[in-house]
């Protein structure tokens, strides 16, 4: 039976860290503000928003929705960006996504500053991840992989790592990351070969391919540190699952995250660490380091 | 005996085609027009300018050299780059480097615009790169490789690559445009274990580690096709040299780029072929696909 890498632990370390930061920003006259700025009222986006609000609170975090309705206009919807973008009160802001069709998401993107951006969607803050430059902030799923393997002492240099998946909201970015942490990375998507073999080489193993279930034991061995970002509604068994076949992997590797419980519930103490980061930033003066 | 991927006739390929596509521009009234920036007289300097020169003319592009004394303060140095970004007649802006002590290497790279950043140094065409997004331009010597790969017939999709080596002028782009082919890429660098293992598993094999003949027989086995980016003066050989030592790899894989006459001579030519493209997009119409 593997170690359970659970992300509630994770995620209250890193909320307890903000609340202390926070508290210092605010006796210093700054209120760290994240903007949601949500179109529609899809159960997605609520559930996110929801979430979000709750850990920002216990995190010292004041949270103001932007709210529109799904047929808002383009013009309108970048116009809000920019504003938020200005407005010395706001230090991080989420746009949740996709975003209705007569959106402009590309432009949405461009329209959104790097230094407010803190769920890594920008070109700015992608070429920050890229680069290792410290411009912007990776997105909060890649990063929470790294909070997890960081908390349960998981060494990443000159470790063999894949990843599976090479989405720009984790695979790309959660390779970058790791080989920042002198890993030597793989990366695997849906046109690699042996990707059973490639992942029993690793030996941390992240998953975010968008399938549910579809990583069974075949892809591992023993020693191996998994962590799986997928999360699915399995209608069958009416319960969530990742996209690895957990009770498969547990009974193989060494350590591995919970779907739900493992990575989801450490991305919204993320999201709130990098409002902190934001708020000292922009607020001229690094009470803390970032990592 | 290995095949050996020689540049010349990549580059000359290269180079006919931009010839082509610049006639058809310069009948549009359209000079394509690269702004070589130097700082200093350097011997590497001067060398890699008359040689972008000389495949400049080849490829029907006009070379405007920007000459600073050594000594140049950095605001003359900034705003001579600010100048070039506004210049309509100027397509793409290279700027030697590195740059003496006094001058701001990154601000120099920010102040260039991605759009004229045709040999990929800014965040912007790097976050074009790790995005696929089409903005800016890779590094030269990262995309010469593929030419290389594209030129020989060696097909990435499906194939395992590994990438030695991972500088942002190098490696790191290289590695992106690799998986943007459908490789499976692993990035090795100086933190990687058994490098030797890793590189012997890869079908395709880039090196840019910079340290002269350091990779022997030992990386490499029957199948593989190498590239190696690495230049050296060996003084006790009185040649140049690569990373890889050609002697013994070439007796083991199938392909191997020679040093000289390899990649360093598809380079200028695809810097020739970023001005090109820089100047069909600056110039409204896009006569030909850029890759």
């Amino acid at each position: 039976m593997a170690e359970l890498l659970k992300g509630a632990l994770v995620a209250r370390s890193i909320t307890e860290k903000c609340a202390e930061r926070a508290e210092k920003l605010q006796n210093r006259g700054v209120v760290p503000t994240l903007a949601i700025v949500r179109v529609g009222e899809n159960d997605s986006d609520l559930s996110y928003e929801r979430g979000a609000e709750k850990r920002c609170r216990e995190a010292g975090i004041a949270v103001r929705g932007i709210h529109f309705a799904a047929d808002v206009d383009n013009e309108t919807y970048l116009s809000a960006i920019r504003e938020l973008n200005e407005d010395n009160g706001v230090h991080g802001i989420l746009l949740l996504m996709p975003l209705p069709p007569q959106l402009d998401e590309k432009a949405a993107r461009k329209a959104l500053i790097p230094g407010k951006d803190v769920d890594g969607c920008t070109a700015g803050s992608l070429a920050g991840v890229f680069m290792n430059s410290g411009e912007g902030f990776p997105p909060c799923t890649a990063q929470a992989a790294m909070e997890l393997l960081d908390y349960y002492g998981v060494e990443c240099k000159g470790k063999q790592a894949a990843v599976a998946g090479r989405s720009l909201v984790f695979g790309r970015p959660a390779a970058m990351l790791l080989m920042h942490r002198n890993a030597t990375v793989t990366v695997c998507h849906s046109r690699t070969e042996e990707m059973e073999k490639v992942l029993r080489q690793a030996d941390i193993v992240l998953v975010g391919i968008g399938k549910m279930e579809s990583i069974g034991k075949e892809y591992f061995r023993p020693g191996q540190t998994v962590i799986d970002i997928g999360i699915h509604w399995n209608a069958e068994k009416q319960k969530l699952c990742g996209d690895v076949r957990f009770d498969e992997a547990e009974t193989v590797v060494t350590a591995i995250t919970p779907v739900p419980g493992g990575v989801g519930a450490v991305t919204t103490s993320v999201l709130a660490k990098h409002v902190i980061d934001a708020a000292e930033r922009l607020s001229g003066e690094s009470l803390s380091g970032r990592d």
